[in-house]
């Protein structure tokens, strides 16, 4: 039995967790995979923070999720005190729908007034996809060429990161520029692309229903820059006929620091936005957001129900999840220590010489190492120093930095440190400086 | 604004929540539908009953999601308990996955051996379609009539309870015999319609891929009857090159008493079960069951990782629910309630007169009035007495009767007893015989 994923896991090491292994190869499919060579044993997780069954405490610099931190005491006690009260449905008169609804529409530019709640991200913008079909009359959806947005069979069609089996005509597909670019170089490049996918969708009788986009390009590498490129492209897919979808499951909730949602970096104005991963703090609950115009339009054709959207315990703990980035300034948080993580990071590469390249937004960080091996072997060798991060990209050769937003600038220091560690280890000065000469001759 | 559900609601009576209701109308879009005409306002739930805000205790007899009870304190402990500690996903080892997926899969017979969680039954069932046509190379899928399957695009196309908007040439679709028929003609009907169906899709290139159904046909109107008839339609599809997907959302976790899973009660070998909405008595969680054989043999060519999926706080509350359905001996409760049920509510009809049908299994009943209008009247009345029951059925013609299976005897007199005051209303005396007149003359 095989526990892989993408370039950062192997089956040796497993140590201490090979019982566990064993009985999870017996009732998960292998489908199922697990991050890293030395896979994580959960015990127990709080805030940036997340303990080993052997005690050993790691950073985790991956999670995206636990947004306000890991077993956060607030998000606790609202849902337990929810779960004891009562836990229905929006068939029902619940004010807490009403009282979350206005609150998170707060965060929003005006047109966006309207929310529909559902449990995952992949139901969002699903969702998403069968509004902008049907108030467009259009078929063709436009996304990056290594986009992931979820994993029902319409969205496994707009996610090449997944697979290519489900794409069919009505994909769009954006080459996202790779190498070294300048921003305008960039630009130029993608929105080129653009163009051609509106174009061959345009005369194949798709037409273009909307541009689906992860507002940082977070599978496809991590790309926050230049700010208004992604205005640029939803304003030429909206000039033919379709929607801008700001997929914020990545970016949204403060990650990117400066706006509570990362489409608000580049201006410009979605006609629709889809909220996933943190919105709970873990408890499963997301959101499409738009203006009513759209989504009444939608809305007078077809019912949407959603028996766990909007229960109230999912909102306690998104109310909570509010409160929170708010009472604890996260925004400001993300802002001053992507700073220092960003910096921290790069004085490391500058002091390796490896041509490697970091961008980021907030604390959302790609450190693009060219190669999937070497972005691999990071991963694997910063876990074993305690840190756990993940990787990205078309070749998975971006390491993804991530942190929930409550890391403190001691997090960020063992991030670097164990970065800094990782690059002077000897495998690493072995096999991925041999990788990358090799890749590099091909 | 209106607030309509199906047959059940209007915009009137809605008293001391028309400030609420106005609230919502700000914020959500018209895709969200109240039901009644006077909208429940809920203030708590316990066990089988919902109190409103003013004070109003209702019978719950439409609820299948807290399948052991509103605010069950066992669930409650023991989600407050784990969200002090931690919730990672299931890319990291958690002893907790595999002690759920070991008692879950003790539950079903032995060639569905492996498990893939999910948050909700849409996501399930979507991936079970999936799975469905990687495996079998076929695109055509047969469900029922009036099917529902879930929201998702791929599930809105096999859904034609929600529209027909979605449904292309690879949706097979099999009628549902109505009116008064025997158990023999009805499966001979049923079957004859499959067969039509199978040659169909084989001829237009489609191929069959599987039969999807709900294992009580909850939303054709409630179709327990006869025993065997799955089991051979199954197997016609198994010969015909496709899957058996049970959709367990609705008849499973003890629902219909005599069995953990709506399919056994016909015999036969799904390839794939799907379960959803009392799973987590509330929180998001769900999954899709099947033979290793199959799981992997598409987990081979696809990962599938799902965020919220398997995470250890909604499987605390699944394990919870597992607990009390096996220390309450909820199945057996199932069965003699659902008895008193169908025994009760028989009574009350036979002593009105009327040409109404009982049809139930456990602790689900419909009572088929023939009439949209009688069902929707009667869902009202019967609220306005206390007693929440809802409606489903092609012409929502059906009341459909579905306790949380920890409801007490009491419980099942008030239902009788808010249906035999229904029947006897001025209102239902005036409009609902006339209703039934006039559609039987048409």
């Amino acid at each position: 039995m095989s526990y892989r994923f993408g370039g950062i896991a192997d089956e040796n090491s497993m140590s201490n967790v090979d019982d566990e292994l064993s009985r999870r190869g017996e009732v998960l499919p292998r489908s199922y995979r697990l991050f890293y060579r030395k896979p994580v044993y959960v015990r127990s997780a709080r805030g940036s923070t997340i303990t080993e069954q052997d005690g050993t405490v790691l950073i985790d610099a991956y999670n995206n999720v636990p947004v306000v931190g890991h077993s956060n005491p607030v998000v606790a006690e609202r849902v337990c005190a929810q779960l004891k009260e009562h836990n229905t449905h929006t068939r029902y008169v619940n004010p807490n729908v009403a009282d979350y609804a206005e609150r998170l529409l707060a965060t929003f530019d005006k047109p966006l007034d309207r929310v529909i709640f559902s449990s995952t991200g992949s139901e969002s913008n699903d969702l998403a996809t069968q509004v902008a079909r049907v108030v467009t009359g259009n078929r063709g959806i436009i996304v990056t060429n290594h986009a992931y947005h979820g994993t029902t069979t319409a969205l496994h069609a707009l996610s090449p990161s997944l697979s290519n089996f489900w794409i069919t005509p009505d994909t769009g597909l954006i080459d996202v520029p790779k190498g070294e670019k300048t921003d305008a170089e960039f630009a130029e490049a993608f929105l080129a692309s653009l163009d051609a996918e509106i174009e061959r969708l345009t005369q194949n009788g798709s037409g273009v229903a909307a541009l689906l986009v992860d507002s940082l390009m977070t599978s496809d590498g991590i790309f926050p820059f230049p700010l208004g490129l992604l205005r640029e492209a939803g304003e030429r897919v909206q000039r033919a006929g379709g929607l801008w979808i700001a997929d914020e499951v990545q970016s949204g909730f403060g990650r990117v620091g400066t706006h509570w949602w990362g489409y608000q970096r580049h201006g410009g104005q979605p006609d629709l936005v889809v909220l996933g991963k943190p919105m709970g703090n873990g408890l499963p609950i997301a959101a499409l957001v738009g203006s009513h115009h759209i989504l009444d339009a939608y809305g007078d054709q077809f019912r949407y129900f959603n028996t766990f959207g909007g229960n109230p315990v999912c909102l306690a703990a998104a109310e909570a999840v509010l409160d929170e980035i708010e009472d604890r300034a996260l925004l400001n948080n993300a802002v001053l220590l992507g700073d220092t993580l960003n910096r921290m990071i790069t004085e490391v590469i500058e002091a390796s010489g490896l041509p490697f390249r970091v961008r980021s937004a907030g604390l959302m960080l790609g450190l693009d190492t060219g190669s999937m091996k070497a972005a691999g072997l990071l991963a694997n060798l910063m876990r074993e120093r305690g840190v756990l991060v993940g990787t990205s990209g078309v070749d998975g050769e971006v390491l993804k930095v991530r942190p929930p937003l409550v890391i403190d600038e001691n997090g960020i220091e063992r991030i670097a440190s164990a970065l800094a560690e990782s690059l002077r280890d000897k495998e690493c000065e072995q096999h991925m400086r041999a990788a990358l000469s090799n890749e590099g001759a091909q």
